[in-house]
């Protein structure tokens, strides 16, 4: 029996020929990812271990971007405990404040993660690299200490789901609006501890953003890993950001899969997730008469140069709606400068936006846009669970960069074509 | 005996021909002002003096801007509570995230105070608007409710400390060094309760931004209000600004002064508040080596365009030290606009700034980029009392934008001539 993209990948980094789903394995790590939160734990935990030092200084990211620049006295002591460290292990690719960004837009970007990679992250969307073609998964703060002190995992290995892609989306319909209908359709339980391999003649109408945006999700439908093949836009992108170098893996022909979904990407329509679950999906003509009081433009999900072109083109000579504040989160400080090159910035200010610093702000309810007791927000973020971004009795609707900026303007959850665009 | 420019405009608004120091008057006013911290508290007591309407919607500005965009939910609930205040009593200039910018900054911009005027504002800072020849100052929120129910507060007429400003400030010397230095000859009760009335020919070197930031620091010297003369570049600002009507009152000859200082501001050289007090300061050349981990380029006090300028000058081309956080807030959003359009926000970016949307953020130990312990900032912010950024263990250094932005870049306080420039 054949193996799926990632049981091969996993069984490389075992020096095993062969693994299969459900068996334990040890792997070597090519990255370890780490931020503000969940880092300061995992460097309380290798202390406790008695390590005193990591396995490869340019091998791990601490990337500070959950409650910075620093929300409060907490926070701003967690900062220091993960710079401190990070100056202690002279680690490469420590980023601070001002040069940093959200991790999972930021790792890509910098060519830390490249095809055939196994990667573990001490946050749940790490499950974001797999667009690339590698592997990468979220893991808590003692496994991340593990990884930092050994270079090594321990996985079971997943079985998995083919989701066969067919198909061109639409216009207006992008990753988000894929992935959104894909946990519609399969549940937040849907693919649990297994991994969302893509595949099919569809996915070459998918930008790297978007394949960003539906494999950051995978973790939303539970599953382990999201995963896309390597193909010519992968290797461009690849190119354009990193010098390491990348292994393409493709899944066997006779590979075993859980099961296997085919989805016609034109038949899709752009979709918006109710609260309080990424599953409670609805398309754009469902949605009914929703007011909305935030908008929220950004995140490790949607937060790309692609994501913010869409929402300006939607904001450029509007206004955003009394009553409404919508907020803009660029993912990186070099997607905030290609914004102000492309002139995307000044569409967003002109229309009433307030443009953030790169954070993850009020996505996990962090700061900088938190909902007050009965508010609404469409958001591009990737959890709408109750409270999510605010008080409990808050909403969170999610949805496309474009639904979103569509949303700003009239007030009330509506898809761009109501602009008449 | 004649009158100070302060108390000619009292007067007026008593419908006084005549008022001495002293005296307690009923004023009219031209202008009420609450913020998301303290305009809750107002709505509140105005409910409890069973108001329940205000004077006049057109001359009460609401601006939310200390803890937006919304902290947490407990700075939701407020920005809820001046929303739903503003939209029952129909009030003209309430500002909504992503339309805001910081309240005494953004006042003056959208031409809503001018010259002549009387103004309370529930913030300590209000006092900046003496900049225009207007008599503004901060009170608490139980004065600005009653302001906001019948127009009118009572005053008790200040005295005055005259500062004649003479000779042509040099290179890299601005407005903030010149109240800093103010403040350090007079101490921080040295105006207590009295007007600081700025006058002399070294006026006309200093900008209305310069004028601004020293108005706003009146308050730091414990002055009732802080007030420049109208001169051209008074009416230049208001014209390009406002629409309302202006009064230019002067002091008359034999106006009566408690004290009279000259200063001459050729001779003044950039100046440093060490902690904890805006008083204890240092010229540039008494610093000593003095490490940081943090500048804050921004707030009320210098976070308009020429400070955004001038910082800009200094970074361009450079990048911030490692180890360094450099956090930029320009005051509104049409100062935000005017960044990227001059080229300023490129600048920021590539030197490893990170660039916030408007807001008091740190100024007050609010949010984004609160200190650690043990940690130091440079800022262009107010004041530096024990905790006011963060830890209590913590230190700010307040300083002109010019100082901060060269303190970025070698990672200690520095002057641009350090840099050589």
């Amino acid at each position: 029996m054949g193996m799926t993209m990632t049981q091969k990948i996993l069984a490389k980094h075992a020096g095993l020929d062969e693994v299969k789903a459900g068996q334990l394995i040890e792997a070597n790590l090519d990255l370890v990812l780490g931020n503000d939160v969940t880092a300061p734990v995992a460097i309380g935990e290798m202390k406790k271990m008695n390590v005193d030092c990591v396995f490869c200084k340019d091998k791990i990211a601490l990337v500070p971007d959950h409650f910075t620049p620093n929300k409060d006295i907490k926070s701003a002591e967690l900062y220091k405990c993960v710079k401190d460290f990070a100056e202690e292990n002279q680690i490469t690719n420590y980023f601070e404040t001002g040069r940093v960004g959200i991790e999972h837009a930021l790792l890509p970007e910098k060519g830390l993660v490249v095809a055939g990679d196994v990667v573990i992250g001490a946050d749940s969307h790490t499950c974001t690299y797999g667009a690339l073609g590698a592997f990468s998964t979220g893991v808590g703060s003692t496994d991340m200490a593990a990884g930092m002190a050994t270079g090594k995992a321990w996985f079971k290995v997943p079985s998995a789901i083919k989701f066969n892609l067919t198909g061109k989306p639409a216009k207006w319909v992008s990753g988000k609006d894929v992935i959104l209908h894909i946990i519609g359709l399969i549940g937040v339980d849907g693919a649990l501890y297994r991994s969302m391999e893509f595949v099919g003649d569809g996915i070459k109408y998918l930008s790297m953003d978007d394949r960003f945006a539906m494999t950051n999700m995978a973790i939303e439908a539970g599953g382990k890993n999201g995963i896309f093949p390597v193909d010519d836009l992968t290797i461009e992108y690849m190119k354009e950001h990193s010098t390491k170098e990348y292994t393409v893996y493709e899944a066997d022909e006779d590979a075993e899969y859980d099961e296997e979904y085919t989805i016609d990407l034109s038949t899709l329509r752009p979709t918006v997730a109710f609260p309080h679950l990424p599953e409670n999906t609805r398309t754009i003509d469902e949605v009914g008469d929703v007011k909305i009081d935030q908008v929220v433009i950004g995140s490790c999900t949607n937060g790309r140069i692609e994501d913010m072109r869409t929402a300006a083109k939607i904001l450029e000579g509007r206004e955003v709606a009394k009553g409404v504040r919508c907020i803009v989160f660029p993912a990186t400080q070099a997607i905030y400068l290609q914004c102000i090159e492309e002139g995307i910035m000044t569409t967003f200010i002109k229309a009433g936006c307030a443009v953030s610093t790169p954070t993850c702000g009020p996505c996990l309810g962090g700061h900088m846009g938190i909902l007050a007791k009965g508010e609404r927000a469409v958001a591009t973020t990737n959890r709408n669970f109750v409270g999510r971004m605010g008080d409990p009795e808050s909403e969170v609707y999610l949805a496309s960069p474009a639904v979103a900026a569509a949303s700003a303007i009239t007030g009330k959850i509506s898809g761009p074509e109501e602009l008449g665009l």
